[in-house]
Protein backbone atom coordinates (compact mmCIF):
# COMPACT_ATOMS: atom_id res chain seq x y z
CA UNK A 1 0.00 0.00 0.00
CA UNK A 2 2.87 2.29 0.77
CA UNK A 3 4.08 1.65 -2.70
CA UNK A 4 1.21 3.01 -4.59
CA UNK A 5 1.06 6.15 -2.37
CA UNK A 6 4.14 7.36 -2.70
CA UNK A 7 4.55 7.01 -6.43
CA UNK A 8 1.32 6.24 -8.57
CA UNK A 9 -1.54 8.09 -7.79
CA UNK A 10 -4.98 5.59 -6.38
CA UNK A 11 -6.43 3.29 -8.68
CA UNK A 12 -3.52 4.11 -11.28
CA UNK A 13 -3.94 1.22 -14.25
CA UNK A 14 -1.42 -1.34 -14.92
CA UNK A 15 -0.49 -0.06 -18.08
CA UNK A 16 -0.89 3.59 -17.05
CA UNK A 17 1.65 2.50 -14.39
CA UNK A 18 4.16 1.12 -16.32
CA UNK A 19 4.25 4.34 -19.05
CA UNK A 20 4.65 6.39 -15.66
CA UNK A 21 7.76 4.32 -15.33
CA UNK A 22 8.71 4.62 -18.41
CA UNK A 23 8.25 8.31 -18.72
CA UNK A 24 9.99 9.23 -15.03
CA UNK A 25 12.67 7.31 -15.73
CA UNK A 26 13.08 8.02 -19.47
CA UNK A 27 14.01 4.38 -20.31
CA UNK A 28 12.29 1.27 -21.85
CA UNK A 29 14.84 -1.12 -20.18
CA UNK A 30 13.82 -3.99 -18.59
CA UNK A 31 16.11 -6.64 -16.91
CA UNK A 32 16.10 -10.09 -16.96
CA UNK A 33 17.00 -11.44 -13.46
CA UNK A 34 17.31 -15.07 -14.96
CA UNK A 35 20.18 -15.96 -12.18
CA UNK A 36 21.83 -19.23 -12.67
CA UNK A 37 24.98 -20.56 -10.12
CA UNK A 38 27.23 -21.33 -12.98
CA UNK A 39 27.51 -17.94 -14.54
CA UNK A 40 27.83 -15.87 -11.32
CA UNK A 41 30.78 -14.19 -10.07
CA UNK A 42 32.71 -17.02 -8.45
CA UNK A 43 33.66 -15.00 -5.55
CA UNK A 44 29.90 -14.62 -4.84
CA UNK A 45 29.55 -18.23 -4.27
CA UNK A 46 31.79 -18.44 -1.35
CA UNK A 47 29.61 -15.77 0.70
CA UNK A 48 25.84 -16.53 2.15
CA UNK A 49 22.99 -16.38 0.10
CA UNK A 50 25.39 -15.88 -3.33
CA UNK A 51 22.02 -15.26 -5.31
CA UNK A 52 20.34 -13.03 -3.26
CA UNK A 53 23.37 -10.65 -2.91
CA UNK A 54 23.63 -10.70 -6.65
CA UNK A 55 20.54 -9.60 -7.07
CA UNK A 56 20.60 -6.98 -4.73
CA UNK A 57 24.25 -5.59 -6.43
CA UNK A 58 22.82 -5.50 -9.33
CA UNK A 59 19.54 -4.01 -8.64
CA UNK A 60 20.87 -1.28 -6.76
CA UNK A 61 24.06 -0.59 -9.46
CA UNK A 62 20.92 -0.36 -12.19
CA UNK A 63 17.88 1.07 -10.82
CA UNK A 64 17.84 4.15 -12.25
CA UNK A 65 18.48 3.46 -15.44
CA UNK A 66 15.43 0.95 -15.48
CA UNK A 67 11.43 1.19 -15.77
CA UNK A 68 11.44 -2.77 -15.03
CA UNK A 69 12.81 -6.02 -13.64
CA UNK A 70 11.65 -9.27 -14.95
CA UNK A 71 12.41 -12.46 -13.21
CA UNK A 72 11.66 -15.76 -15.36
CA UNK A 73 10.30 -18.23 -12.52
CA UNK A 74 12.42 -21.16 -14.04
CA UNK A 75 14.99 -20.20 -12.55
CA UNK A 76 13.87 -19.55 -9.16
CA UNK A 77 12.25 -23.11 -9.25
CA UNK A 78 15.21 -24.44 -10.58
CA UNK A 79 16.45 -23.73 -6.92
CA UNK A 80 13.24 -25.53 -4.52
CA UNK A 81 11.83 -23.86 -1.75
CA UNK A 82 14.28 -21.57 -1.25
CA UNK A 83 13.81 -19.96 -4.78
CA UNK A 84 10.87 -18.75 -3.56
CA UNK A 85 12.13 -17.62 -1.14
CA UNK A 86 14.67 -15.85 -2.74
CA UNK A 87 12.36 -14.39 -5.38
CA UNK A 88 10.07 -13.17 -2.93
CA UNK A 89 13.21 -10.87 -1.71
CA UNK A 90 14.19 -9.88 -4.29
CA UNK A 91 11.00 -8.65 -5.25
CA UNK A 92 11.51 -6.60 -2.07
CA UNK A 93 14.97 -5.00 -3.36
CA UNK A 94 13.72 -3.32 -6.24
CA UNK A 95 12.52 0.37 -5.29
CA UNK A 96 9.32 1.93 -5.83
CA UNK A 97 8.41 3.18 -8.94
CA UNK A 98 9.97 0.37 -10.93
CA UNK A 99 7.74 -2.20 -12.48
CA UNK A 100 8.10 -6.03 -11.28
CA UNK A 101 7.15 -8.40 -13.60
CA UNK A 102 7.01 -11.95 -13.44
CA UNK A 103 8.44 -14.00 -16.37
CA UNK A 104 5.75 -17.34 -15.66
CA UNK A 105 3.95 -17.81 -18.83
CA UNK A 106 1.16 -19.61 -16.69
CA UNK A 107 -1.74 -20.70 -18.46
CA UNK A 108 -4.53 -23.15 -16.88
CA UNK A 109 -8.29 -23.54 -16.91
CA UNK A 110 -10.06 -20.54 -14.60
CA UNK A 111 -10.36 -22.03 -11.27
CA UNK A 112 -6.53 -22.81 -11.67
CA UNK A 113 -5.29 -19.66 -12.99
CA UNK A 114 -6.95 -17.68 -10.20
CA UNK A 115 -4.40 -19.67 -8.12
CA UNK A 116 -1.40 -18.47 -10.16
CA UNK A 117 -2.78 -14.81 -9.91
CA UNK A 118 -3.00 -15.08 -6.28
CA UNK A 119 0.31 -16.47 -5.62
CA UNK A 120 2.25 -14.27 -8.35
CA UNK A 121 0.51 -10.53 -7.76
CA UNK A 122 0.02 -11.61 -3.69
CA UNK A 123 4.33 -12.20 -3.95
CA UNK A 124 3.94 -8.63 -5.23
CA UNK A 125 4.05 -8.79 -9.07
CA UNK A 126 3.00 -5.79 -10.89
CA UNK A 127 2.73 -8.21 -14.57
CA UNK A 128 3.09 -11.92 -15.06
CA UNK A 129 3.49 -13.20 -18.66
CA UNK A 130 0.78 -15.51 -19.41
CA UNK A 131 0.19 -17.82 -22.04
CA UNK A 132 -2.74 -17.36 -24.53
CA UNK A 133 -3.15 -21.11 -26.09
CA UNK A 134 -5.95 -21.92 -22.88
CA UNK A 135 -8.16 -18.93 -24.31
CA UNK A 136 -10.31 -16.70 -22.44
CA UNK A 137 -11.24 -18.30 -18.91
CA UNK A 138 -7.36 -18.47 -18.38
CA UNK A 139 -6.78 -15.09 -19.05
CA UNK A 140 -9.26 -13.40 -17.59
CA UNK A 141 -8.66 -14.11 -13.83
CA UNK A 142 -5.09 -12.09 -13.95
CA UNK A 143 -6.94 -9.31 -15.20
CA UNK A 144 -9.33 -8.72 -12.75
CA UNK A 145 -7.59 -6.22 -10.44
CA UNK A 146 -6.40 -3.11 -12.57
CA UNK A 147 -3.89 -2.32 -10.87
CA UNK A 148 -1.97 -5.20 -11.62
CA UNK A 149 -1.74 -6.61 -15.25
CA UNK A 150 -0.48 -9.04 -18.04
CA UNK A 151 1.78 -9.51 -20.30
CA UNK A 152 0.27 -12.38 -23.55
CA UNK A 153 2.37 -14.32 -24.96
CA UNK A 154 2.14 -13.34 -28.77
CA UNK A 155 4.99 -14.08 -30.90
CA UNK A 156 7.72 -15.32 -29.10
CA UNK A 157 11.47 -14.31 -29.80
CA UNK A 158 12.65 -18.15 -30.17
CA UNK A 159 13.48 -20.38 -33.18
CA UNK A 160 10.14 -22.25 -32.12
CA UNK A 161 7.94 -19.63 -32.89
CA UNK A 162 7.24 -20.50 -36.13
CA UNK A 163 6.03 -23.65 -35.36
CA UNK A 164 2.33 -22.62 -34.59
CA UNK A 165 2.50 -18.70 -34.09
CA UNK A 166 2.58 -17.92 -37.71
CA UNK A 167 -0.11 -20.64 -38.95
CA UNK A 168 -2.06 -19.30 -41.57
CA UNK A 169 -5.49 -18.68 -39.57
CA UNK A 170 -8.22 -17.88 -42.06
CA UNK A 171 -6.30 -15.33 -43.94
CA UNK A 172 -3.95 -13.80 -40.75
CA UNK A 173 -1.47 -15.54 -38.87
CA UNK A 174 -2.53 -16.77 -35.12
CA UNK A 175 -0.25 -14.39 -33.61
CA UNK A 176 -2.39 -11.72 -35.02
CA UNK A 177 -5.25 -13.29 -33.74
CA UNK A 178 -4.15 -13.04 -30.34
CA UNK A 179 -3.42 -9.73 -30.83
CA UNK A 180 -6.77 -8.86 -31.49
CA UNK A 181 -8.05 -10.74 -28.34
CA UNK A 182 -5.83 -9.08 -26.33
CA UNK A 183 -7.04 -5.64 -27.68
CA UNK A 184 -10.37 -6.69 -26.69
CA UNK A 185 -9.54 -8.20 -23.51
CA UNK A 186 -7.84 -4.70 -22.28
CA UNK A 187 -11.02 -3.10 -20.77
CA UNK A 188 -9.20 -2.25 -17.52
CA UNK A 189 -6.00 -1.01 -19.06
CA UNK A 190 -4.07 -3.82 -17.68
CA UNK A 191 -3.13 -5.99 -21.01
CA UNK A 192 -0.17 -6.05 -22.38
CA UNK A 193 1.53 -8.70 -25.36
CA UNK A 194 5.26 -10.02 -25.64
CA UNK A 195 6.48 -9.60 -29.07
CA UNK A 196 10.00 -10.72 -29.54
CA UNK A 197 13.20 -8.47 -31.16
CA UNK A 198 13.57 -11.20 -33.89
CA UNK A 199 10.34 -10.34 -36.09
CA UNK A 200 11.03 -6.54 -36.29
CA UNK A 201 8.45 -6.48 -38.92
CA UNK A 202 5.63 -8.07 -37.51
CA UNK A 203 5.77 -6.12 -34.53
CA UNK A 204 5.06 -3.26 -36.65
CA UNK A 205 2.00 -4.77 -37.12
CA UNK A 206 1.02 -5.93 -33.66
CA UNK A 207 1.88 -2.51 -32.82
CA UNK A 208 -1.03 -1.59 -35.38
CA UNK A 209 -3.94 -4.08 -34.29
CA UNK A 210 -2.90 -3.48 -30.49
CA UNK A 211 -1.84 0.20 -30.35
CA UNK A 212 -2.98 1.12 -26.89
CA UNK A 213 -1.21 -1.88 -25.55
CA UNK A 214 2.61 -2.03 -24.12
CA UNK A 215 4.59 -4.59 -25.63
CA UNK A 216 7.43 -6.42 -23.88
CA UNK A 217 9.73 -6.91 -26.05
CA UNK A 218 12.66 -10.01 -25.63
CA UNK A 219 15.32 -11.45 -27.88
CA UNK A 220 17.87 -8.83 -28.15
CA UNK A 221 21.90 -10.20 -27.31
CA UNK A 222 22.02 -13.65 -27.01
CA UNK A 223 19.14 -14.22 -29.53
CA UNK A 224 19.69 -12.11 -31.91
CA UNK A 225 16.82 -9.62 -32.25
CA UNK A 226 17.22 -6.18 -34.09
CA UNK A 227 17.34 -3.55 -31.69
CA UNK A 228 16.74 -0.39 -33.70
CA UNK A 229 14.16 -1.75 -36.13
CA UNK A 230 12.20 -3.15 -32.35
CA UNK A 231 12.22 0.53 -31.25
CA UNK A 232 11.20 1.77 -34.29
CA UNK A 233 8.20 -0.79 -34.59
CA UNK A 234 7.51 -1.63 -31.02
CA UNK A 235 6.97 1.72 -29.78
CA UNK A 236 4.21 4.36 -30.12
CA UNK A 237 4.43 8.02 -31.61
CA UNK A 238 5.60 8.95 -28.60
CA UNK A 239 8.80 6.28 -28.22
CA UNK A 240 6.96 4.47 -25.43
CA UNK A 241 4.25 2.17 -24.46
CA UNK A 242 7.36 -0.63 -24.75
CA UNK A 243 9.86 -2.30 -22.52
CA UNK A 244 12.95 -4.18 -24.18
CA UNK A 245 14.20 -7.03 -22.01
CA UNK A 246 18.10 -7.40 -22.06
CA UNK A 247 19.05 -10.65 -19.36
CA UNK A 248 22.53 -11.93 -19.77
CA UNK A 249 23.98 -8.80 -21.56
CA UNK A 250 23.75 -7.04 -18.43
CA UNK A 251 23.19 -9.19 -15.33
CA UNK A 252 26.33 -11.25 -16.60
CA UNK A 253 28.73 -8.51 -18.48
CA UNK A 254 31.44 -9.50 -15.75
CA UNK A 255 32.06 -12.36 -13.41
CA UNK A 256 34.49 -10.77 -11.71
CA UNK A 257 34.29 -8.23 -8.70
CA UNK A 258 33.30 -5.39 -10.93
CA UNK A 259 30.01 -7.41 -11.75
CA UNK A 260 27.58 -4.97 -10.62
CA UNK A 261 29.19 -1.80 -12.16
CA UNK A 262 29.41 -4.06 -15.43
CA UNK A 263 26.04 -4.11 -15.22
CA UNK A 264 25.07 -0.62 -14.85
CA UNK A 265 27.68 -0.07 -18.06
CA UNK A 266 25.83 -2.35 -20.40
CA UNK A 267 22.14 -0.99 -18.83
CA UNK A 268 23.37 2.68 -19.23
CA UNK A 269 24.47 1.94 -23.08
CA UNK A 270 21.63 -0.13 -23.84
CA UNK A 271 19.13 2.66 -22.55
CA UNK A 272 21.28 5.64 -24.31
CA UNK A 273 21.35 3.16 -27.73
CA UNK A 274 17.58 2.94 -27.33
CA UNK A 275 16.65 6.13 -26.59
CA UNK A 276 18.62 7.36 -29.53
CA UNK A 277 16.25 5.37 -31.54
CA UNK A 278 13.39 6.79 -30.20
CA UNK A 279 14.46 10.54 -29.97
CA UNK A 280 14.92 9.96 -34.25
CA UNK A 281 11.25 8.20 -33.94
CA UNK A 282 9.92 11.44 -32.51
CA UNK A 283 11.76 14.06 -34.42
CA UNK A 284 10.65 12.13 -37.71
CA UNK A 285 6.80 11.78 -36.88
CA UNK A 286 7.17 15.38 -35.27
CA UNK A 287 5.34 14.24 -32.05
CA UNK B 1 16.91 -44.85 -8.44
CA UNK B 2 15.68 -47.46 -6.02
CA UNK B 3 12.39 -46.87 -7.67
CA UNK B 4 13.01 -47.81 -10.95
CA UNK B 5 14.89 -51.12 -10.04
CA UNK B 6 12.14 -52.28 -8.29
CA UNK B 7 8.94 -52.00 -10.36
CA UNK B 8 10.38 -51.35 -13.79
CA UNK B 9 13.05 -52.56 -16.06
CA UNK B 10 15.58 -50.63 -16.72
CA UNK B 11 15.63 -48.26 -19.71
CA UNK B 12 11.99 -48.22 -19.81
CA UNK B 13 10.47 -45.52 -21.75
CA UNK B 14 8.06 -42.94 -20.09
CA UNK B 15 5.37 -44.28 -21.87
CA UNK B 16 5.65 -48.16 -21.15
CA UNK B 17 5.98 -47.06 -17.78
CA UNK B 18 3.03 -45.51 -18.15
CA UNK B 19 1.77 -48.39 -19.55
CA UNK B 20 2.30 -50.75 -17.28
CA UNK B 21 1.03 -48.78 -14.66
CA UNK B 22 -2.18 -48.81 -16.53
CA UNK B 23 -2.29 -52.95 -17.09
CA UNK B 24 -0.95 -54.22 -13.85
CA UNK B 25 -3.55 -51.89 -11.71
CA UNK B 26 -6.21 -52.41 -14.56
CA UNK B 27 -6.80 -49.19 -13.75
CA UNK B 28 -6.64 -46.04 -16.10
CA UNK B 29 -7.65 -43.10 -13.14
CA UNK B 30 -5.36 -40.31 -12.34
CA UNK B 31 -5.93 -38.38 -9.16
CA UNK B 32 -5.38 -34.87 -8.97
CA UNK B 33 -4.11 -33.58 -6.21
CA UNK B 34 -5.25 -30.32 -5.88
CA UNK B 35 -5.54 -29.17 -2.42
CA UNK B 36 -6.98 -25.84 -1.44
CA UNK B 37 -7.35 -25.04 2.55
CA UNK B 38 -11.08 -23.96 2.91
CA UNK B 39 -12.40 -27.21 1.01
CA UNK B 40 -10.61 -29.84 3.01
CA UNK B 41 -11.72 -31.38 6.43
CA UNK B 42 -11.99 -28.53 8.96
CA UNK B 43 -10.17 -31.34 11.56
CA UNK B 44 -7.41 -31.62 9.89
CA UNK B 45 -6.54 -27.89 9.88
CA UNK B 46 -5.95 -27.67 13.61
CA UNK B 47 -3.34 -30.14 13.19
CA UNK B 48 0.56 -29.68 12.00
CA UNK B 49 1.05 -29.81 7.87
CA UNK B 50 -2.86 -30.15 7.43
CA UNK B 51 -1.90 -30.37 3.59
CA UNK B 52 0.74 -32.77 3.48
CA UNK B 53 -1.35 -35.09 6.27
CA UNK B 54 -4.44 -34.94 3.57
CA UNK B 55 -2.68 -35.76 0.54
CA UNK B 56 -0.84 -38.31 2.27
CA UNK B 57 -4.33 -40.13 3.41
CA UNK B 58 -5.79 -39.60 -0.01
CA UNK B 59 -2.93 -41.78 -1.38
CA UNK B 60 -2.83 -44.17 1.46
CA UNK B 61 -6.99 -45.19 0.78
CA UNK B 62 -6.58 -44.88 -2.56
CA UNK B 63 -2.77 -46.18 -3.91
CA UNK B 64 -3.94 -49.39 -5.05
CA UNK B 65 -6.88 -48.07 -7.66
CA UNK B 66 -5.03 -45.71 -9.45
CA UNK B 67 -2.50 -45.75 -12.66
CA UNK B 68 -1.49 -41.99 -11.51
CA UNK B 69 -1.64 -39.36 -9.45
CA UNK B 70 -1.65 -35.51 -10.56
CA UNK B 71 -0.37 -32.29 -8.12
CA UNK B 72 -1.37 -29.07 -10.17
CA UNK B 73 1.12 -26.75 -9.28
CA UNK B 74 -1.07 -23.52 -9.06
CA UNK B 75 -1.87 -25.41 -5.58
CA UNK B 76 1.27 -25.54 -4.10
CA UNK B 77 2.39 -22.20 -5.44
CA UNK B 78 -0.16 -20.55 -3.86
CA UNK B 79 0.82 -21.79 -0.29
CA UNK B 80 4.45 -19.99 -1.06
CA UNK B 81 8.25 -21.72 -0.43
CA UNK B 82 6.22 -23.77 2.05
CA UNK B 83 4.33 -24.90 -1.08
CA UNK B 84 7.17 -26.86 -2.97
CA UNK B 85 8.72 -28.62 0.38
CA UNK B 86 4.85 -29.94 0.18
CA UNK B 87 4.70 -31.15 -2.71
CA UNK B 88 7.91 -32.52 -2.75
CA UNK B 89 6.62 -34.68 0.52
CA UNK B 90 3.71 -35.69 -1.06
CA UNK B 91 5.64 -37.00 -4.21
CA UNK B 92 7.47 -39.28 -1.58
CA UNK B 93 4.11 -40.29 -0.54
CA UNK B 94 3.27 -41.75 -3.55
CA UNK B 95 4.25 -45.62 -3.84
CA UNK B 96 6.86 -47.15 -6.68
CA UNK B 97 5.39 -47.79 -9.70
CA UNK B 98 2.62 -45.50 -9.80
CA UNK B 99 3.11 -42.20 -12.20
CA UNK B 100 3.75 -38.85 -10.98
CA UNK B 101 2.39 -36.23 -13.11
CA UNK B 102 3.21 -32.54 -12.11
CA UNK B 103 0.63 -30.37 -13.91
CA UNK B 104 2.56 -27.53 -14.73
CA UNK B 105 1.33 -26.26 -17.74
CA UNK B 106 5.25 -25.22 -18.66
CA UNK B 107 6.73 -23.44 -21.26
CA UNK B 108 9.62 -20.93 -22.45
CA UNK B 109 12.37 -20.19 -25.05
CA UNK B 110 15.16 -23.55 -24.70
CA UNK B 111 17.43 -22.55 -22.02
CA UNK B 112 14.25 -21.74 -19.76
CA UNK B 113 12.85 -24.64 -20.55
CA UNK B 114 16.11 -26.40 -19.86
CA UNK B 115 15.11 -24.83 -15.92
CA UNK B 116 11.92 -26.02 -15.76
CA UNK B 117 12.60 -29.94 -17.18
CA UNK B 118 15.47 -29.88 -13.98
CA UNK B 119 13.39 -28.85 -11.28
CA UNK B 120 10.40 -30.49 -12.07
CA UNK B 121 11.71 -33.82 -13.28
CA UNK B 122 14.72 -33.39 -10.41
CA UNK B 123 11.98 -33.23 -7.68
CA UNK B 124 10.54 -36.85 -8.60
CA UNK B 125 7.88 -35.76 -11.60
CA UNK B 126 7.44 -38.76 -14.66
CA UNK B 127 5.52 -36.26 -16.57
CA UNK B 128 5.25 -32.71 -16.71
CA UNK B 129 2.41 -30.59 -18.90
CA UNK B 130 3.67 -28.59 -21.30
CA UNK B 131 1.95 -25.85 -23.05
CA UNK B 132 2.93 -26.11 -27.23
CA UNK B 133 2.59 -22.24 -28.11
CA UNK B 134 6.47 -21.94 -28.29
CA UNK B 135 7.05 -24.27 -30.73
CA UNK B 136 9.82 -27.13 -30.50
CA UNK B 137 12.84 -25.53 -28.46
CA UNK B 138 10.45 -24.82 -25.98
CA UNK B 139 9.44 -28.62 -25.79
CA UNK B 140 12.29 -30.26 -26.23
CA UNK B 141 14.32 -29.70 -23.17
CA UNK B 142 11.41 -31.90 -21.35
CA UNK B 143 11.96 -34.67 -23.87
CA UNK B 144 15.80 -35.31 -23.66
CA UNK B 145 15.75 -38.40 -20.77
CA UNK B 146 13.49 -40.92 -22.63
CA UNK B 147 12.73 -42.07 -18.92
CA UNK B 148 10.87 -38.90 -18.03
CA UNK B 149 7.95 -37.83 -20.48
CA UNK B 150 5.36 -35.10 -21.14
CA UNK B 151 1.62 -34.51 -22.18
CA UNK B 152 1.54 -31.98 -24.36
CA UNK B 153 -1.56 -29.35 -24.06
CA UNK B 154 -3.81 -30.27 -27.36
CA UNK B 155 -7.29 -29.67 -26.55
CA UNK B 156 -8.01 -28.60 -23.34
CA UNK B 157 -11.36 -29.00 -20.89
CA UNK B 158 -12.08 -25.61 -20.65
CA UNK B 159 -14.59 -23.09 -22.16
CA UNK B 160 -11.31 -20.94 -23.50
CA UNK B 161 -10.73 -23.87 -25.42
CA UNK B 162 -12.78 -22.46 -28.09
CA UNK B 163 -11.04 -18.97 -28.54
CA UNK B 164 -7.70 -20.63 -30.49
CA UNK B 165 -7.47 -24.67 -30.51
CA UNK B 166 -10.33 -24.55 -33.06
CA UNK B 167 -8.83 -22.32 -34.95
CA UNK B 168 -9.07 -23.00 -38.97
CA UNK B 169 -5.23 -23.38 -40.09
CA UNK B 170 -5.69 -24.48 -43.50
CA UNK B 171 -8.08 -26.55 -43.29
CA UNK B 172 -7.58 -28.44 -40.12
CA UNK B 173 -8.25 -26.91 -36.42
CA UNK B 174 -5.18 -25.93 -34.34
CA UNK B 175 -5.70 -28.61 -32.26
CA UNK B 176 -4.98 -31.20 -35.00
CA UNK B 177 -1.60 -29.83 -35.51
CA UNK B 178 -0.64 -29.80 -32.83
CA UNK B 179 -1.42 -33.57 -32.10
CA UNK B 180 0.48 -34.02 -35.74
CA UNK B 181 3.65 -32.23 -34.09
CA UNK B 182 3.52 -34.15 -30.99
CA UNK B 183 3.50 -37.51 -32.55
CA UNK B 184 6.53 -36.74 -34.87
CA UNK B 185 8.13 -35.62 -31.28
CA UNK B 186 7.85 -38.60 -29.86
CA UNK B 187 10.86 -40.23 -30.94
CA UNK B 188 11.51 -41.07 -27.76
CA UNK B 189 8.73 -42.79 -26.17
CA UNK B 190 7.93 -39.98 -24.02
CA UNK B 191 5.77 -37.66 -25.40
CA UNK B 192 1.82 -37.73 -24.62
CA UNK B 193 -1.09 -34.90 -25.59
CA UNK B 194 -3.83 -33.33 -22.97
CA UNK B 195 -7.15 -34.01 -24.29
CA UNK B 196 -10.23 -33.11 -22.15
CA UNK B 197 -13.43 -35.24 -21.51
CA UNK B 198 -15.70 -31.98 -22.95
CA UNK B 199 -14.88 -32.81 -26.13
CA UNK B 200 -15.19 -36.99 -26.96
CA UNK B 201 -15.33 -36.94 -30.76
CA UNK B 202 -12.35 -34.85 -30.94
CA UNK B 203 -10.58 -37.33 -28.71
CA UNK B 204 -10.93 -39.79 -31.14
CA UNK B 205 -9.78 -37.46 -34.45
CA UNK B 206 -6.85 -37.15 -31.83
CA UNK B 207 -6.63 -40.88 -30.54
CA UNK B 208 -6.49 -41.51 -34.61
CA UNK B 209 -3.88 -38.69 -35.39
CA UNK B 210 -1.55 -39.71 -32.49
CA UNK B 211 -2.33 -43.89 -32.76
CA UNK B 212 1.15 -43.91 -30.28
CA UNK B 213 0.29 -41.68 -27.95
CA UNK B 214 -0.89 -41.49 -24.35
CA UNK B 215 -4.03 -38.99 -23.40
CA UNK B 216 -4.04 -36.88 -20.44
CA UNK B 217 -7.82 -36.99 -20.50
CA UNK B 218 -9.25 -34.26 -17.70
CA UNK B 219 -12.95 -32.66 -17.40
CA UNK B 220 -14.65 -35.45 -16.17
CA UNK B 221 -16.91 -33.97 -12.91
CA UNK B 222 -17.34 -31.09 -12.18
CA UNK B 223 -16.47 -29.30 -15.90
CA UNK B 224 -18.75 -31.40 -17.21
CA UNK B 225 -17.00 -34.28 -19.98
CA UNK B 226 -18.38 -37.10 -21.01
CA UNK B 227 -17.24 -39.85 -19.36
CA UNK B 228 -18.54 -42.99 -21.18
CA UNK B 229 -17.45 -41.54 -24.15
CA UNK B 230 -14.26 -40.09 -23.31
CA UNK B 231 -13.02 -43.63 -22.41
CA UNK B 232 -14.56 -45.40 -25.68
CA UNK B 233 -13.21 -42.75 -28.13
CA UNK B 234 -9.48 -41.69 -25.88
CA UNK B 235 -8.25 -45.17 -25.39
CA UNK B 236 -6.70 -47.45 -27.79
CA UNK B 237 -8.26 -50.84 -28.94
CA UNK B 238 -6.76 -52.57 -25.91
CA UNK B 239 -9.14 -49.78 -23.59
CA UNK B 240 -5.43 -48.34 -22.55
CA UNK B 241 -2.82 -45.60 -23.34
CA UNK B 242 -5.00 -43.00 -21.67
CA UNK B 243 -5.93 -41.94 -17.86
CA UNK B 244 -8.81 -40.09 -16.99
CA UNK B 245 -8.36 -37.21 -14.34
CA UNK B 246 -10.85 -36.65 -11.56
CA UNK B 247 -9.55 -34.03 -9.04
CA UNK B 248 -12.32 -32.48 -6.51
CA UNK B 249 -14.28 -35.62 -7.33
CA UNK B 250 -12.18 -37.44 -5.48
CA UNK B 251 -10.43 -35.16 -2.91
CA UNK B 252 -13.29 -33.77 -1.75
CA UNK B 253 -15.52 -36.47 -1.60
CA UNK B 254 -16.43 -35.61 2.03
CA UNK B 255 -15.11 -33.17 4.65
CA UNK B 256 -15.30 -35.22 7.41
CA UNK B 257 -13.33 -37.09 9.22
CA UNK B 258 -13.86 -40.00 6.43
CA UNK B 259 -12.47 -38.04 4.30
CA UNK B 260 -10.41 -40.94 3.00
CA UNK B 261 -12.44 -43.59 2.75
CA UNK B 262 -15.00 -41.01 1.08
CA UNK B 263 -12.38 -40.25 -1.86
CA UNK B 264 -11.56 -44.10 -1.74
CA UNK B 265 -15.24 -44.95 -2.32
CA UNK B 266 -15.33 -42.61 -5.63
CA UNK B 267 -11.83 -43.38 -7.03
CA UNK B 268 -13.54 -47.28 -6.97
CA UNK B 269 -16.50 -46.12 -8.54
CA UNK B 270 -14.90 -43.93 -11.27
CA UNK B 271 -12.51 -47.02 -11.60
CA UNK B 272 -15.07 -49.54 -12.22
CA UNK B 273 -17.63 -47.02 -14.63
CA UNK B 274 -14.07 -46.79 -16.77
CA UNK B 275 -13.55 -50.25 -16.16
CA UNK B 276 -16.77 -51.47 -18.01
CA UNK B 277 -16.86 -49.45 -20.91
CA UNK B 278 -13.28 -51.08 -21.63
CA UNK B 279 -14.37 -54.44 -21.18
CA UNK B 280 -17.35 -53.25 -23.68
CA UNK B 281 -15.31 -51.99 -26.23
CA UNK B 282 -12.81 -54.81 -26.16
CA UNK B 283 -15.79 -57.40 -26.39
CA UNK B 284 -17.18 -54.72 -29.57
CA UNK B 285 -13.68 -54.71 -31.11
CA UNK B 286 -12.66 -58.47 -30.43
CA UNK B 287 -9.59 -57.37 -29.13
Amino acid sequence: MKRKKCIFSVDMKANERLQHAIRTRNSLVCVGLDVTLDKMPKHLLKERDPVLRFNRAIIEATADLVAAYKPNLAFYEALGAEGWTLLRKTLECIPEGIIRIGDAKRGDIGSTARKYAEALFGMGFDYVTVNPYMGSDSVSPFLEDEEKGIFLLCLTSNPGSRDFQYLDTGGKPLFQRIAEKAAAWNKAGNCGLVAGATHPEELGQIRTIAPELPLLIPGIGAQGGDLEASVLQGTDRQGTLAVINSSRGIIFASQGEDFAQAARSQAELLRDDINRVRAAKIRRLGT
